[in-house]
């Protein structure tokens, strides 16, 4: 039998494990970041009416530039965008892959700020593109200074800066992103994911557009729109970079049925955006209720919470799994991560957290688990 | 205004355009190889359904490892495949574009023999893979010692075959793939996008992948099935390869949706299967005929016939396009490509070909159209 050694892949590659969080069947999953609430019926049917709209036609390619997708994409944005301003793809992983493809590559190199999305280095890899680590401080912050020593000592072709950040949900120092701006010699991603999950008062990147040819913004229906399994990431940026990555996207990239699915949800942005607030309100109650706790915390403008353990976090991954409650373990010695859902998903967390330190102080923990599967990093 | 020659884009994409033929708004669209028979309305309402089925959950990522649509596949191609077997992407772009990525890239080579699908040295181009043009002879043919001899020369990571070849539209001899896979010390890719348009007695290089660990099958379900708008290309080789190519894919990198469209399109395959034998005798009576009228044609095994034109071919596609038929300029000076549609299409293209060859014999047709817009190359 053949194995995957015997054949002639990338040196690069060699020893890795395809990427992306365990998809277990378990009671209450908050290990991805999807948002929790299911879509709604008269979503439900402009969403099933418009993709069967487009069936007859399916014989023939769909609009390769998307271009009415992108024009309501804009219109949700605001911020004066247009239709040439914005691009779109299978998830934002697609946009990013682009962007590396166009402005990183062979003999380039990308920096990031780790610990932050774990993809961004694997798409670096994937594209040829030198990875650079530009690491946070000990408690995940990043200041003005340390950005910009990094960005000076390496010269990157792409940054990637996150904001909110994930895994730790806080979002970024708007001083850091105009002192990036002001020193990076090639192009500055924002991987705004989350963004409509902020606090308020957190700014965007979007305001930074004009003036900056060079800022890319990057966005995804997934979390927000609750859209994680139709997939849809989009970026906005000065039109010359949406003709840039239409140098290298693959073309009629963008099927009819995400195009006409994406539309239609955007049409219903009040209703599916209504579930911010709700997720919010559990987020706020899980930074609280783990504080009350004794836990240490990240601040959070993301629908997930970062959240100390305080021993071998694969063991309490673990525990936490065994008592029905699916958390993800992002590779943070003594970290794990949660996703903000429901408040019977809430109940459920805290009550498999209480469970974990219950059984903490009548035992050692490690001595009942099998920590011989992590839960991986991966997307979400 | 910043253009896109003030950003920082790799060096070997300046002067590039975005890739694609001309999507122009004509009565007869015979350019990109389309299926031209719409979805019949039982598989609308079954591909309908199925989707509708996925949209309250649409909140959830898909299925990562798209199981069931692949041993739909398997179940399909035959030749005792399983789901283990074959991999599916957005499109055999997006699965071409993931086999360079994990053999091809920095520091290593592709070969193909143009004129072939065009897609394959932008692929190359794009995962940063040097492409090696191993050509065709001046009549679209490829011998075995030809073949052979550009193999041992190039030494590449990947081979690129084209079964039936794009667009030239003939299936390739079978000793050539033999004697390829013998020599290449690397992967062979045999791209049979139009495989179920092959004339009674064309062999399938699936039956050559048992004791072929290196040998890659590629397939797409936009022609034969009519799901060109669906987007979905897949490939079936030794487990290794699919192993292989999950180290680079992008995780959730085909959506709810499309896997549901696909298993349900792939349950009514009897029905959309039922175009392909109507396709094919327009595409031998497109042959004929042009031969009738004196043309060399070249052998079709595929949903389309490349034809001598004996004249500048892009002021001919300019004459057929005045008589509402859009055919493709694949860039072979003094030939056009014409895909196979309905009988009423073939009337349309045959009723164009005669008004230009009237028209050639009272006039100079390169005095009467505008060549600067030629019907650039382009998938399909």
């Amino acid at each position: 039998m053949t194995s995957l050694d015997d054949l002639p892949i990338r040196d690069d590659l060699r020893g890795r494990s395809p990427y992306g969080a365990p998809q277990l069947d378990v009671p209450v999953r908050l290990n991805t970041n999807e948002n929790s609430y299911p879509l709604p019926e008269p979503v439900v049917e402009a969403i099933s009416k418009a993709v069967a709209a487009e069936l007859r036609d399916l014989n023939r390619y769909p609009d390769r530039d998307a271009v009415a997708l992108r024009a309501d994409l804009a219109d949700y944005l605001g911020h004066g965008l247009g239709v040439g301003d914005v691009w779109a793809a299978n998830g934002s992983n697609e946009v990013q892959q682009q962007l590396l493809q166009v402005f990183g590559g062979p003999g380039r190199t990308a920096l990031g700020f780790t610990p932050a999305y774990s993809m961004h280095p694997l798409l670096a890899t994937a594209t040829g593109t030198a990875w650079r680590d530009g690491r946070r401080d000990a408690d995940f912050g990043l200041t003005v200074a340390h950005a910009v020593a990094q960005v000076r000592e390496h010269r990157p072709d792409v940054v990637f800066l996150c904001s909110p950040n994930n895994p730790t949900g806080t979002a970024l120092d708007p001083a850091v992103l105009d002192a990036v701006l002001a020193e990076a010699p090639g192009m500055v991603v924002v991987d705004e994911a989350y963004a409509e999950f902020a606090r308020p008062g957190t700014p965007t990147a979007l305001a930074l557009l004009p003036g900056h040819p060079r800022l890319v913004v990057t966005r995804t229906m997934s979390k927000a729109f609750g859209f994680a399994g139709g997939r849809l990431g989009y970026l906005a940026a000065d039109p010359a970079v949406v003709d840039a990555v239409q140098l290298v996207r693959l073309p009629y990239h963008l099927s009819a049925l995400t195009q006409a699915a994406a539309r239609a949800a955007l049409a219903h942005r009040e209703t599916l955006l209504g579930t911010v607030r709700a997720i919010k309100e559990q987020r706020d109650r899980i930074v609280s209720g783990l504080r009350a706790r004794g836990r240490t915390v990240a601040d959070s403008d993301a629908n997930f919470v970062l959240f100390e353990v305080g021993a071998d976090q694969r063991a309490v991954w673990r525990v936490l799994l065994d008592h029905g409650v699916l958390v993800r373990d992002v590779g943070l010695a003594g970290w794990l991560r949660v996703t903000a859902g429901t408040p019977e998903e809430t109940d459920a967390f805290f009550a498999a957290v209480d469970a974990w330190t219950a059984g903490v102080a009548g035992a050692d923990p490690t001595s009942t688990v099998d920590s011989a599967v992590p839960g991986a990093a991966g997307p979400g």
